[in-house]
């Protein structure tokens, strides 16, 4: 274990645990007194009929969810609906690299995949909160990975579907990209085979990762705008470091690997023999499909794709130069987009 | 010196050696007996007036413009034009890192402008070949960035010109793309400052970069569309090895980066005190601005923005899902698009 003063209650909370047990995953690996870290919003009526989840992305926690996509008079409203947010495994509250006692924890935690996760959610909604449906599973990137793996796998339980800015089966491309960040980390020496003594150690790693990650995750047109100096940074490499390598350097090098192997395997067809057209025919769920225009590896192009296979679903393009990482809320319009087709899809009856 | 048998006659000739004698370098340094290595292809006119220039891109030379460009029937005809050929500094063939003596080689070698290539290449033109103008400069990549300054600093002397995927000042995302580049080169402890006695000991930081290519070089369409296996690669990590680190293993990572601060640093606005409106007004050629339309680091927005620009202009996408690398002319429609358009642009009468 690993102290890390970044996963806890003063930066994320306030949040619960939840322990589900042994989880045994589906790559053979048990997670032992496994914990979910969630946080929830609103009350749920007696119907319990307006309940929504939302899983969280790489690095992301139930904080950001929480802070730019909730409020009262947004379209996730706590005054209307019982929202829970999932932190992810590996993600640093719930079960994780970082956390986790000898000798299971650090470069020895087990592979987790998105079915894991979705799986001990399931858990969590079914009992602890006695969920029989849910009229909502939304989520980005990561989030949305667990979103697709929702509808396939509990078709009868997801009412409705937003997967943002994130693929049902990942992409070559994207599982390339996600592999050049893994290598920046564990490039570096000061990794020592996932058993440094602290994220300091992977300093050099954390800022390549950092940098790649801003390659990748906004647009050029994002840097050709100076939206980076709109944002209060003075130059490129301020932004870099004051931004983007500030917000990852605190986390845990293990657990940014834990997330990553996850997410390049994201895949609803392992669920039909890898049949992905089977797999996503499955959905019963009203899915609105909302990549981001400027994605630059979850682009548009790949979500159309998945978009004419699923039966009841639309697809809903956000206008932005922010890429991918418009999931951070920076540009007020994508959020307003986003608002807009939430609220339309949580207004369809079902 | 380090013996590389990649930068020989046997791998890229038959080229020629000019040696232009002491090149001073805009930056301050000094180039001694500094070489330029060019190729020509059919015969100079008595009018002197059908000469082609095109310059090399990152890790090209002048093998690969004459394999894939030019052709009997082709627009790049050497039956009518003669077209000359010039390796840029440090690519390998001319003056680079690698070839040059003790102490003023390896890391040591002066830092290299898109201009210092220019100013080089002028006195081969006019000084060995005697000619006072060019039909045509075209180049891909960084041969658009020596295009465009050719175009920009001596803009009587060149009647037409053709930057291919690539800019005039060189974009902030693009800047950072091409420093996560160099990183995955100096970050691996082979590289040793830059003075390792074999291309070998940077194995890893030439893996890791020829990764990177990977993800920026072609398009998301690329690997959704399996063109990677199309090419005769099994899988990704095939292609991975068996090309794109096939094709940067044999090169000499201080070439390499010697190329790639000269990339970063592409800009004619230079020759207008930061202007880039004047720089660019200065242009007398019929400009054809040609981007590839999947380009992640040279896009077709960045180009367009630099078109509207330029006083007589045209604005020529190339439609593939080859990306960037569509210039290594794996597409043979893209191909047949460019020779279109130059075609149509050594048409114009000037």
């Amino acid at each position: 274990m690993i102290e890390n003063s970044y996963y806890s209650q003063d930066q994320h909370g306030p949040y619960e645990l939840y322990d589900i047990g042994n989880l045994e995953l589906e790559e053979g690996g048990t997670i032992r007194a496994c914990k979910l870290a969630y946080a929830t919003f609103g009350r749920l009526n007696e119907a319990k009929d307006n309940a929504i989840l939302i899983p969280t992305w790489y690095s992301g926690t139930n904080k950001i969810i929480e802070q730019v996509y909730i409020g009262k008079g947004r379209a996730l409203d706590p005054d209307k609906y019982f929202i829970l947010i999932v932190n992810q495994l590996g993600g640093g509250l719930s079960s994780s690299p970082h956390n986790t006692p000898p000798p299971a924890g650090m470069r020895n935690f087990p592979h987790v995949r998105i079915s894991d996760d979705v799986r001990a959610q399931h858990q969590l909604v079914t009992k602890k909160f006695g969920l029989e449906s849910l009229a909502l599973v939304a989520g980005g990137s990561m989030g949305a990975q667990q979103t697709y793996e929702w509808a396939v796998r509990y078709p009868d339980m997801v009412k409705r579907a937003a997967p943002i800015a994130g693929t049902a089966k990942n992409t070559v491309h994207d599982f390339l990209f996600t592999e050049t960040l893994v290598e920046a980390i564990i490039s570096d020496p000061g990794f020592n085979n996932g058993f440094y003594s602290s994220s300091t150690e992977v300093r050099e790693g954390l800022l390549r990762h950092a940098k790649m990650w801003a390659v990748m995750g906004w647009s050029t047109e994002f840097f050709q705008r100076e939206r980076h100096k709109t944002l209060g940074f003075s130059s490129l490499d301020d932004f870099i470091i004051n931004f983007m390598y500030a917000y990852f350097s605190v986390m845990d090098p293990n657990n940014l690997l834990c997330q990553a192997w996850k997410w390049q395997r994201g895949d609803v067809s392992r669920q039909a023999g890898g049949d992905l057209r089977t797999a996503l025919r499955r959905i019963k769920a009203k899915t609105f499909v909302i990549p981001m225009s400027s994605d630059m590896f979850f682009p548009p192009g790949d979500c159309q794709h998945e978009w004419r296979l699923i039966p009841n679903a639309e697809f809903r393009p956000i206008q932005t130069i922010d890429g991918h990482l418009a999931l951070f809320g920076a540009d007020p319009d994508a959020l307003q987009q986003l608002d807009k087709h939430l609220g339309e899809l949580l207004a369809v009856e079902i």
